[in-house]
């Protein structure tokens, strides 16, 4: 009897499947040629920065070098102030942090209908009671949100996760104005707005309204505890294995990420990550990485766009984002995508059901998926057999 | 006007002091080398797995490798299967996620007094009340713990943090009747201990007793919350900057972990990390590392326990530990430790003062002395200038 291996990763795909349920990176999109020059630009003076305890905030010429990244970056939309930046070892780190440091047990936290299918676990792992609010075409409804304010049988909110910035799942970017309101009635209501933005700078066209952290100009809300949190990873831009992301907010929220036991004690949350990233930048790879990465996602999404236009048409709704990884397509009334997946399988397709994404059970005639994973090629095939199952 | 620029590392020491206090290790202990060559290794192929997401409960060949090598440390004393680790960012991470996980708002815990300094800003984040329990030359006393846990006027914990190998600050450790003792009462009364055992491999002797999780040999106390977590951390035996550390728990413990939402959205808490340290067991550089910081701090151990002897004698109680990083001085009754440090800067030495490690005001007589970030020389010549403030 030999010991069944446990498994390097998180991915796992049945043999003649095309499953675009996964919002993972294609492996040729890896780069690991560059990161393997960064290494060797971290390590190869021996220097004994990379290997000590970092920094709290984070390495500190990383965080300079990020900032200026930063400011440069059409989606980004203004400078960027080291001083309003925490590194992270992610994004899925940030918001568990934000859930322990502003919240405690029993509080409640809002949610987007639908929002990331992951993100219920987190806050169940923190105690949190989960509400959430709809969502239109133009991403959270804030007036919708602003009447539940208003009604004292709701319970208030203590947190908001948010996605503003080409959806998981649906791609919907939230317009200026909206995010404006949210700010308004976060600091209105006292509460934090965790602003989930992976996907900011993977615009293929026009960017994106600015960060929330940009946009959020009171002097330092964090006495109040009303106030935003941007977040930000290298997961989508350069490697999820890295572990590496951060947070953008008022320094007085920063300054609850800096005085966490958590970073403190282990000398900022990926020390070693950091400084890999900072070589990437400083040797001008991360720049041409990501410009990369727009192009091929660009086509990609363009591809999916038309097959699913051509394959799919009267079938399913669905609006092709203008960036990140994901599209939403809405069956007829009364298809169960869950009950649909084992058909799909069969026909070598896969997907992730609208019902993951709900914390109400909604959503049961829809489905994600991702163009991240897979070639344009493939991606187009897959689509046919997504027809094939649904016509 | 210039920016001040933002620190690279957590540590700071005003020139022309000798700082004691920092437990980090020295530069030159850190094998940059070994690491530019595990990631080549890594990378090299230009291999997709180190960069994507990885597996929930962590890379598994390197779960299967770390199984191995602990199998064959003298320290862990048995056998260890892979399904009974998880891999972490850190072990603070690891005690950060424990809280989560295991406890709520107003729970209480309990720590050793003296403990580590920074644990109470970590159980303080998750709104946790903080309880010491009595030490003595041979770590927690278990007795007292009895007691307390028998006194219903005393609120009974939900988790227990201890440093039973080499403690820090005071470099006991618990003998194996003790641990057991602890378990028992673990099990009885239904809590939660977390044993921080990051010493556990830098014995300069005969081993110490097992790791606390190697004595839990309950088939599962996961669903009772009674139960041992024992953590291990590559920052003591390869380089803290690369934030990576492991539970080793029964597979119940080890399944709330893995289900965590924090793990599951990140693909693992540090994928390529792992992956790193994977290549450095692959390619025989951890051991060799191991050995040589054995070697090293085994020589300095010496040195100070000698520099102690002939320059202190009388002066300060202390007990040379047989592993770790730390001594623990205790100065004549009356003496303040923290009013003393201005004068000790002035004589070029500096110190963790041991009111820093209590969680209610006691040991103001006390300092805290690492021997990992100076050679023997420079560790000799602070103890000089230690006795000469001390005389």
């Amino acid at each position: 009897m030999t010991t069944p291996h446990l498994p390097a990763l998180l991915i796992s795909i049945p043999e003649g499947v095309i499953d675009l349920g996964w919002g993972h990176p294609s492996a040729r999109l890896h780069p690991a040629a560059a990161l393997a020059a960064a290494a060797d630009y971290a390590l190869g003076g021996e220097s004994p920065i990379p290997l000590q305890y970092g920094a709290v905030q984070g390495f500190g010429p990383f965080l300079e070098a990020l900032a200026d990244f930063l400011s440069g970056q059409a989606a980004v939309g203004g400078p960027v102030k080291p001083e309003t930046l925490f590194l992270t070892a992610g994004a899925s780190q940030a918001i568990d942090m934000a859930a322990t440091l502003f919240a405690k047990t029993d509080d409640t936290v809002y949610v987007e209908e639908p929002t990331y299918y992951l993100i219920g676990r987190i806050f169940l792992d923190h105690g949190l009671n989960i509400i959430g609010v709809p969502t239109d075409a133009d991403g959270l409804n804030t007036d919708a949100l602003a009447e539940m304010l208003s009604d004292g049988a709701i319970p208030a909110p203590r947190l908001l996760y948010t996605i503003p910035t080409y959806q998981n799942p649906s791609g919907a970017v939230l317009p200026l104005q909206r995010r404006r309101h949210l700010i308004e009635l976060a600091r209105r209501y006292g509460f934090t707005v965790i602003a989930d933005e992976v996907y900011q700078l993977l615009h293929y066209g026009p960017p994106p309204p600015p960060p929330l952290a940009m946009l959020d100009d009171a002097p330092d809300a964090a006495g109040s505890g009303a106030g935003v949190i941007s977040l930000g990873s290298f997961s989508k831009i350069l490697a999820p294995g890295l572990r590496l992301g951060w947070v953008q907010a008022s320094p007085g929220i920063i300054g609850r990420f800096v005085d966490s036991g958590l970073a403190f004690s282990g000398g900022g949350l990926n020390h070693f990550g950091a400084t890999l990233a900072h070589a990437m930048l400083e040797l001008g790879l991360l720049s041409d990485n990501l410009d990369n990465l727009r192009r091929v996602y660009g086509q990609r999404m363009d591809a999916v766009g038309d097959a699913l236009s051509t394959e799919l048409a009267g079938l399913v709704d669905f609006a092709k984002p203008g960036g990140g990884y994901f599209l939403w397509l809405t069956v007829r009334d009364g298809a169960d995508t869950v009950a649909l997946l084992p058909t799909a399988n069969e026909a070598g397709v896969s997907y992730r059901p609208g019902a993951d994404f709900s914390a109400s059970g909604g959503f049961g005639n829809a489905l994600r998926i991702s163009i991240a994973l897979y070639e344009s090629e493939e991606l187009a095939v897959a689509v046919r057999r997504l027809a094939s199952i649904l016509r």
